[in-house]
């Protein structure tokens, strides 16, 4: 069966993320280890959909460690030496759910997901009745928000004086960044604070749009700075004391400055993905570090490798989703969001900006049948490099294309749709895609 | 599906009682009503089974209280005015489980359970997301075992001074029934009263042969009376202070015709099964009431139909099990427990023995193959009262002729083996059961 | 022991509701009745607290019943048919806590704290060993918002279609408000909706400084309403589309209006205080009802000794707080949000308020040493009539003079400060303030 | 105020050990540590207590973990890298409770219970309300019966095909012995194991009286071994085959014997108590290791003592109560239970005890007015080395003699009581003691 995507397996309780699912993943997992933690989000699919996952772990033998609801950082940081479950579907509509499993900290890579729609595809043996498992339940938000007070404290100093709103989005970041926040020192107004899986008070995933009123609340009152979050608690969009929303791409740009410039090592990673925008290298390489790009969704397999090489890894993120390795292997939007407001306390969220370089942006999807995109990549591969002699290029994730001033295009096949895709961020994006999309649509032509 | 069996589901959980087929009754059940009680019993495999039970009820709708360990007749208290589901296999071996569906204290009949099979055969319509349901947790056993001491107060009074050992087989009536009668007076000596799903101390089901250490206790101390319950509390067997068992039906004698004696009821009726022993019939002419016969494992559609009449149904009873119907509508061991020991407080075991006619009793199988049943019960429907007509017929359940002095005979076929059985009970039962068992033999060979 | 103000016991948990406190409050309630119910709010001390108030309950006798954090009016709702103990200080700064007691619904009156004080002081008779209570845990806030659900849609209709923002100031009202209002189909946008005993969004005490965020963004966003609540949820503010504050005593005439026009009786009466303004009495008489005036904090006196009257009591209120009898006899804000909410939907905010007259109100504190308040108040009683031959007179709390226009005046000595107080409400308020004070002032000469 | 007696605080619940004190023992603790473990019996009291020590703890700034109803050595095994609470008044009336305090898994010592007491002396400082602490719930029953069993798998082996009884006294030990026994291959029958804080099977001392039923059962039935245990499962008691109680100091001997020959180092110690028998000397020298006796409850402050002097101390116990090194600092009778049984299991009871040689012993309390103890015991030390010159003397805590043949006597003054004790153990303990009397009497008069 083939049922991880991106992030976990996530779709409509009747039709996808059913109990019956649920358990089956559970009976599945349970091969894996002796011990799993299980968490939950706010859905009212939670409970149901987590009682099935318990069940299906214990009747394979695994005992179970219920932590009730939390944030999926939580969750990832109480399955440090043993295993979890995250019963989640993140922004997704309140009629999915979804399951993200982990190890020790870290989200199941393809190889495990694999190995575990496997086990799904094949019946498993029963266990003898006297191995079955059983469970505890145990709190764990107060020790992972003290855990993140005390990171920050030492990583950037207090958040004192800094006066923030955030929305919360009626998710799980209710749970945990409002107080570490306020116990940091800041001055905290909370939107959307109450834990609800109707979501009533907007739209859960964070964009310009849904958060329009946390913008306006910022723009109108004397605060510093507004954050928001998705509905688990692993995306971060910042917002300006004007209403603004700050690019993502920026955010990770001044987090990954900081990282580097604070670590001793002699030349400190970041690792980020082919999407990310060449603003972050520039920051990275003027504060003297390097970034190594992997592909979305394989951040922990980038740190691992980079690590393998002996390279000490200082930060790793795509767009909204940020691992900071010193404090755990997982993505952690509540730790953001502290590091991001002790640095607005320090410096002022204007002069963090000043030096990012934002470049215009632009994505483009151009029609490609799927037989056609192999040849069609080929041939990109082999002749625009050539094109382009004075770029760097990289061919690893599709082709991409790094110019002298570090302007960027990156060439990649939808794993998804029948398109070939363009992404690009220039000082004259619109030219760079124009030159770049005419050698696409030949090479789609010619790939016949 | 055929599921249920006369006591509910039950069977090994690797083969047939596994959390995905709890999971489908619990949605199945779902249908029936808006709120379930979910109990279990101390079996290790419980918490697996209850947890798909839980989440297949929510993500049908219905809200599920959580009740804990319980015996399977404090279910049945906590399942009035609303619905509930006990996992237990009552004595089965510790590798079974099972599951008993409750609606308003009393066990779903036929009619019900046909209902939950056929929606487990066809594929149930998804709940939205927002209509499932949620879970609160509640004890319930204070509530229970104050009431069974209240209850046993008033029908028998105290049960003080009685000395008594009880032996609970690990089971759950460890939880109920030492303290219950403790609180009424009696000293009381436990075995085996910590729970354990591995059944150490003995079989889980109560027999001579699995009550030897509490027989050979009692016979051996200073004891007025030992009791021995099964798995999960809904069997009571009594031993007498010799160490010798108490005939199941002469517990059920002693029972009925004290509740019938208590009667404000021109003629209390009791309700019993065809294989109990006519010695409850003389108990209960004697102080003026009347026995009715139902089949097996239909107590409660026996005592329905009774009251439908306008009779007074004082008590109910197959062997070993009892409904105290001023109590409640289910079968409840524990109160049996206090009952019995107060009869015995305030008279005495021999003196309550004393009355009650122990005739000498038997029971054989003869080879009979099903497709042969049907025409060799009517032969012996229509030949055997000419033979015996001295005797009073009843052919509701197989052939029951009762004799002038209460000795007698009952021929049934079995529903689940090739067997047609005899059920006999005389002074001469030997003789009784030869001369039956040719005109059985007859009778099958004739159906041919 | 004096440790009742007018609303429970309250202080610094350091000096004042200390653990030792509770537990000698819990031991002296425990002789009230047998079952308590135990909620708390958001402090960081609560915890403490209730666990002294149930050790103190449980060795006098009582059994409790855990409800964790709640609303006060949670807690009044569970209180019904037995006795309950709220921990919450209100909207007192988080140093503080306190101590309400409820029966059946209703705060303790003063007769029934007077006791509790007394046992206090006199060392309770300790309670033998075996009657010591026990404790259960139980979750009301499903039952609680769902009955407001269901009441509010009878009694007012769904809240479709209003958008609104509503600031529960990190306090109770946090768990059921905004859900309730989601419920009834408003849009619900929560500020400062994570429980947080620290209260970092704003004072606890809803005032228009406080609720200034809430204020602006309401005034700033597409919204009909805003609300504001305290930290245990029996206040509650209501703001305009514009971000003004709704008077308390507006909001009391609207509520207080709608009530008398649905009630059936004849003249159905509204209960209020005597600082309330005339423009409830005139809502009330427009609509066909009568006001009836108790001291502050004493509306279930006063609707207890009109119902004994044989007169129907729709609503009862002090400025902020409401009781809405067919739902309880309880302050209930959450109630008071979702039934303002509801009238705002069927008629618009503007609508409400257009036909409620606010006049200007002032109110002044003269001197007046505590020996002289009872003669000049003698005084006062006796001249004031006179001069004002025109209006009606109520001594009973005070003198209180009502105008032929409506406007009316109060004089009444502090209980707790050397003033005499002075409350007006008219279209001349400072003339009528300044002819007033000048005889108050020579009462209080004369009063030597 | 002298709280402590030799096994922590400990009394009637309405006049000694009353909620009010507990919290202020919790109070005065909090100054020791940032976390405590509670712990409790089955006491009916103990909820009330234990809730008043959280209390107090927590106002002191402590942080709770509750871990309910436990046997005192599981407390203690929790309090590992923390402190503990134990609520529990071990084998005394169920009108008692009381309290002991652990930290990192041994007793408090005197000096650690002095300063409590002096802090409940002097009111304590109040904290500032947002440094109170708050409280978790844990289960620790399972993770310390499975380390139980794989310590004495490890140690003695598995307890395969024993057959034993095991009374509980309706106390803590019926919720870890019997399935620790059982899963280590025992089979398992247990007495009074439903936990009950009424006492219903017999006293909870275990004493030959109070285990009357359990040594006529085991005598009558087919049992190798008979076990019983106090209320909180710190004590042992040991039945051979016939239901005759093995002396405590013939246990002490075995097991002190096997984990003496068992360890690897050149001369092991065991740590043991003045009044304990010569045959545990015996035994010990016999193996190779050498004893070292402290004061009653100091087994701790003796191993101490002996690890600091670079000895191995392989086990410690004074009669009835074990402290197994190895697997943790504590008193632990559960570890007892399946350490002997393990035992037995490889060797059989009547080989173990074979080579212990009992020797007739003798207990008297000769009459001393307090005044008269020190003078006398004066005289004593100096006289009685000179009378018994053949002997090795000790007067660390009272004179004891230990003669040639490994006989022995012990005089040493009452701590509670106006007598001085003589202790004494010989093939003619009568001689002995009377010998020895004489001396002591004249010692006492001359000390007028």
């Amino acid at each position: 069966m083939d049922l991880f995507g991106t992030a976990g397996i996530r779709g409509d309780v009747r039709t996808k993320v059913t109990p019956s699912l649920a358990m089956a993943v559970g009976r599945a997992a349970a091969e894996d280890g002796a011990e799993f933690v299980i968490g939950r989000d706010g859905r009212e699919t939670g409970e149901a959909i987590a009682g099935a996952v318990q069940s299906g772990l214990e009747s394979g033998g695994a005992d179970v460690v219920r932590i009730g609801q939390v944030p999926t950082p939580a969750l990832a940081y109480a399955s440090r030496d043993r295993r979890g479950i995250m019963i989640t579907a993140s922004h997704n509509p309140p009629s999915d759910n979804g399951l993200k499993l982990f190890v020790d900290g870290t989200e199941y890579d393809r190889n495990a997901e694999r190995r575990v729609e496997s086990r799904i595809d094949s019946e498993p043996i029963p266990v003898e009745w006297d191995r079955w498992g059983g469970s505890t339940t145990v709190d764990v938000l107060d020790a992972y928000r003290s855990d993140i007070v005390e990171y920050t404290h030492e990583t950037v100093g207090s958040c004192d004086d800094v006066r923030l709103a955030i929305d919360c989005g009626n998710g799980m970041a209710s749970l945990a960044a409002p107080r570490a926040l306020s116990e940091l020192g800041a001055q905290v107004v909370t939107l959307n604070g109450n834990v609800d899986g109707h979501f009533p008070g907007r739209a859960s995933k964070p964009t310009p749009e849904s958060l329009r009123d946390l913008r306006a609340f910022v723009a109108d009152g004397a605060f510093d700075l507004g954050i928001g979050h998705d509905g688990d608690g692993d995306r971060i969009v910042v917002v300006d004391e004007n209403g603004g929303v700050v690019h993502e791409d920026t955010v990770l740009a001044i987090v990954a400055e900081h990282y580097v410039r604070a670590s001793d090592a002699s030349e400190p990673v970041v690792v980020t993905t082919p999407n990310a925008s060449g603003r972050i290298d520039d920051r990275v390489a003027a504060a003297g570090g390097r970034t190594e790009r992997v592909r979305l969704g394989a951040l922990h397999e980038g740190i691992a490798s980079a690590e393998a090489e002996g390279d000490t890894v200082v930060f790793a993120a795509e767009p909204w989703k940020h691992v900071h390795p010193a404090f755990g292997s997982w993505i952690d939007a509540v730790v953001s969001a502290t590091v991001v407001t002790g640095l607005v306390a320090s410096k002022g969220l204007s002069a963090l900006r000043e030096p990012v370089r934002e470049r215009p942006y632009r994505k483009v999807s151009l029609d490609c049948p799927d037989d056609r995109k192999e040849p069609a990549m080929s041939l990109l591969e082999s002749r625009l490099p050539d094109v382009f002699s004075e770029s760097e290029v990289d061919t690893e994730y599709g082709v991409r294309l790094t110019f002298p001033d570090a302007s960027w295009v990156l060439v990649r096949p939808s794993g998804t749709e029948p398109y070939i895709r363009i992404y690009a961020e220039s000082d004259d994006v619109d030219a760079l895609i124009e030159t770049i999309s005419g050698k696409v649509e030949r090479a789609i032509d010619e790939a016949k």
